[in-house]
């Protein structure tokens, strides 16, 4: 589906494309460099991604990964065009789960072309952003790549502060003292992780390259912006691995926390039944058939016997509440 | 066994090599730069691949390695020719198990040699897609390098798919809450992952050396190409890595779930002593021997101590239950 | 909040710079290199900062880091003038919890303006020692660039030795052979550690270059200091991870230790139940009622058989004591 | 002890260096480059070892380290002649240990000095390998530094072999469901491990020097020899990898397993208890002294007792059968 | 407090430095490269030290780290002088434990001062080693940092042989199969391999750096000899990791071998909990109010009793031995 497609002149957008846009006539309106038209994808079918690989003269292994989706971040370089591409990600707050979509992004001299794959991570605040900056724009094709990158990155840090947020519960779950049960959690959470981390850690080279001044395509004055934007991804790596290393060690306290239960439980349980045997112990002697044993004779043989054991009992509480056994 | 032989010029299969093939008639038919005689061997006999060594010139050390196989991934230069050892791997349903084989690929000016050892991964399907494609053909031995990498990459991916599966598997059995034993599919399991990433792993430095444009054998058109398979290999690298993770977590919260499961079972057993323990001492009061206790003379008194201890036996299990312990 | 700022010729204050400063005079009193202006500014408003990014011409990607804080360490070149973000930490003794803000230093040929979020770690300090040194101040911002990295690197190893004292506590408490649950203690100071290495970890490589002669900025008569800087953040990082192993290790202990206590337990309470069970088979045993029992005939038949619990009770005691199991 | 000595020429072996050899008139037959003088010592003693290192030449600090033997494996150069330290690894069947021995190998212009320390792995091969060859022999000194690391590291390989046996043995046992101690045998195979990476590790950099081209005696076409074994070593030294994760993974499992057969055993227990108390209680009930109790007074009052007590205990064996506690 | 101090000249004392010693003096002393002073200072007062530096022209950033001790290893060059620390380490055979030292190591192109602090390690034998070796002496300053390094180097590998000796004897103590407490030996042994990592791994660059040739006061003869202590650091380093994996295995053997033994305990204690309540059934059995029991009217009931009980326990502790319960 072709979602938007527009020339930008100096930075302005100066004319949508029409439906279906008419690429040839987009791009004859290029005047200068700086000047580009952007086209803009989602879930393209084949065909629709033919036929704009035939007008703006795409790569074929690129064109073959944007059609199969499913590819790892990464730049690629076929002759003068750039081949960018990004995983998305988005947190559902209905199943406490990261979504993963997919971004590709073909730029030429004069054109970017963005297809997107997946429900969330529209890419329209993006464009909104950079003609509400006509100066960026103005840089032309790499100023687009900034702004998909930028709102992509954005996307990951918005993720894992709502993972932050999971890891903290689990964190005050594992500390509350309760029989809670979270290795499950700490387990699901660990693959939320493990899934930012493929979007994440496969991007910083393609994002350091873009800010390194290596690249003919991206103009010197967006380097800092690329930079910015590797300085984000970095933040969000390090995040990550933060968050990983707590689970793993909440994870380890889990265990520890389940261990000193199972001892307190046995000696509670022990305590408890101390309770009930020493009284059947009690029970047991005045059970036994000696002709001779005297209490047997006394009217008040039988309440001393219950009192004995129940001063018994009582005394075997106090001395497990005092030594924390109960 | 000489599995197929075949001259291709100008990317296009034009002649059969004969059985036995005549390989000097063979490397004869080839015209110019990018024409090429292939020669497939499976599991030859040492005096095939004599024969063939000679009439190709091919290393000694290369050769010794082509008849033992087993060796690692890698690739070496001798010279002007080169000798690329992949391993392949299949997955067997029945077993659920990940098997190994190898092909060696020994590479000149105008000649490929390869030579497969092991069941599966025949290389069939790579000379049909090489020979579908003649303008990719046309560009020399390094293109059917590239086929067969290919295709051995590939045969990694769907290994990898497979595995994914199991270890979703593992996962669900993990946390089904069934007193399961996952320990020992856990441990298979990080075998197989360990005997994918021995051909994984080693066999990146290779390719990227082919994508790296500084082997004179490997064109330069056919570069992007061997990226693609460089980062086909990096996925299934990192897909094995994060499932790798993924196992190890799943079997932490399988330990922490067999104490869990420890805990719970010690509880109600606990529970359950006390429905037998508790009657049992009222029925060691009412045997004492005391001559005046009121109870035993009454004409319900027996009825009402089994109602007593019936009654204090539905108030454990009540309470049991409450607390969590039933 | 504009908190001081003042003139610096040849190394010595020469002028404060008024309430509110007039930024131009101030500047106008350069006279030659080495000479600058520091202004220091303590969570300014997004005005405040505007008015001093026009005034000194900052980087606009720059100030939008300042206004919002919670950015990564870093060194940021923009053309001529440098940006650096440190991470500011302190102990609070009361929570035993170490607290983050921030410092962005951006430093121009003339000039240096300090930003500082949060509430500790106040650079007065900073500046009472450069004053002291007019020999370093006099070679211009970069020496301010040193006073604040020196003071800010200063306030990790005192948290770090603060943390230190934390780890000893709890490696005394592991030992104490009493039932600690050190579990939460462990990894809340594990969580104060990951917070101090993502202050210490990622400032290395903005001090490496400031120490390493590649930035025009900075005096080579300087770099020493900063490598002096770079040895007190190495030793901060080094400290952070001999005690993150250690706590590891400790936290390992701990979970033997539970094991073992879970052990001597379990032995004690069966060692304490056998003295209840083999009394109750006595006195089971004398409660049955064969007609030819001939102690229960006995005059002190009653005695004997108390006698005898008594006396395999304490044989039992003394057989558990010894055994290590009471 | 000298072992042999001999000259070789075009990679013959022409003159055995008599008893004791005469240094002087072998090196004296070094015609032309290539030609070298090969001798072989076995814990020599520091006298004939001084006596040797006069007579060629060698470094003062090569010839501490020859003597002592326990060094690190490394490659030295001093000035023009060269130093290699080889750790020998081989396998002691009855013992089922790893033992270490040590080779020197100094070598100069025209002449090779090997010194072994150690009962295992003699060169007596590797000598025999090389005269066998003459091409080979014929590249002068380094292709008997390739004669000797061919040997040391086909060593590496058996033992690595016979680890992988002890590594299947330990995975069997494992997971047999027998009541297996495996922890001892896994913490000595790790050792062992350690045994053969400590020799395996530090022998990579020296070999792949010597294969790299950048050492002026070893001759160009003997390289990719030396790449051969760097290749054996990097097999060697993943296997060993590949085994150390594996005895962590069956490590992990086995204590998954102990805790498995503790909970069975567990449940085992006091389901066997079960069947022993619910009994006691139902003796404890008609051992009661009420008066009026009916089924005291039926003749057949007692074999109803003992078969309701029987009908219990097999209905409770039926139900643990069945829940699998039994 | 000043120590020693001598010039030597030619690689021979020739003067000692008087008390307090005459630095001009001393210095006027020397005559060509290769001459030099060395002053050895223990714990001085910073008065002490601020003359020392003086008269020597000392930078004040070293000045300042030697007065303060509790340095990294490190070495710095200021202009054409070196600065070099090392940390000293010395096994406290009393308590088993590691002490650490500091030496400071001042180079300048005619002159050495070492500063050392702690109490062990004195440098006294380095000063006699290399006043025995003239020819080594002769090469300059670089021949007493040869020496001092050299010295303190030996001294970590005395340390690291003492903590070979403890890891083997927790090694024996974890499989005795006593019930051994070795997390803390463990633990305690893990602080001291850190203590002794923290001197070892800082110390291998600025020694790679000493052997590398690239600084000026080093000799390029004496090289060799700076690769060889490196060679020393990194077996140090080598072992220390070798100790650590070896104790992190230990460990969790201990842990595995404390779970079996509850096991054990475990069973043992059912057994012999069997012992006791099988009987008591019987007896409970025989202590019912069944008028018509006809045992309890034999004569020899009540012997026959208990040698049921008796056979009962006999038969049960048979089987549990043979099960391996008991």
């Amino acid at each position: 589906m072709i979602v938007d497609s527009a020339l930008y002149r100096d930075g302005v957008r100066v004319a949508g494309g029409g439906d279906p846009p008419d690429y040839a006539t987009l791009r004859a309106g290029v005047r200068r460099p700086g000047d580009f038209v952007w086209l803009g994808l989602h879930s393209p079918s084949a065909d629709e991604l033919a036929e704009v690989a035939d007008a703006f003269g795409l790569h074929p292994l690129a064109v073959e990964d944007a059609v199969h989706a499913h590819q790892r971040p990464k730049l690629e370089l076929y002759g003068e065009s750039l081949f960018l591409v990004l995983k998305t990600l988005w947190y559902v707050d209905d199943t406490d789960q990261v979504e993963t979509g997919e971004v590709n992004v073909f730029v030429g001299a004069d054109f970017v072309v963005t297809v997107r794959h997946g429900a969330g991570s529209a890419l329209e605040p993006a464009r909104l952003a950079l003609e509400a900056d006509p100066r960026l724009a103005a840089q032309g094709p790499s100023a687009v790549v900034h702004a998909v990158a930028d709102r992509v990155v954005d996307g990951y840090l918005g993720v894992v502060a709502e993972l932050q947020t999971d890891v903290d519960e689990v964190e005050t779950s594992v500390f509350s003292g309760l029989r809670t049960r979270d290795s499950a959690r700490i387990y699901t959470l660990k693959r939320e992780l493990a899934e930012v981390r493929r979007a994440v850690q496969p991007l910083r080279e393609p994002v350091r390259r873009l800010a390194g001044g290596q690249i003919a395509l991206v103009d010197g004055d967006i380097e800092p912006f690329f930079r910015d934007v590797l300085d984000h991804l970095t933040r969000a790596a390090e995040d990550v691995d933060t968050m990983e290393a707590l689970l793993s060690s909440a994870f380890e306290a889990h265990l520890a926390q389940i261990s000193v239960q199972q001892n307190d439980d046995m000696r509670k349980i022990s305590a408890g039944a101390a309770l009930v045997v020493v009284p059947t112990l009690i029970a047991g002697v005045y059970g036994m058939n000696f002709r001779h044993m005297p209490e047997l004779e006394w009217t008040l043989g039988y309440p001393f016997a219950l009192l004995l054991m129940a001063s018994v009992v009582a005394g075997l509480w106090v001395f497990f509440k005092r030594s924390g056994w109960l």
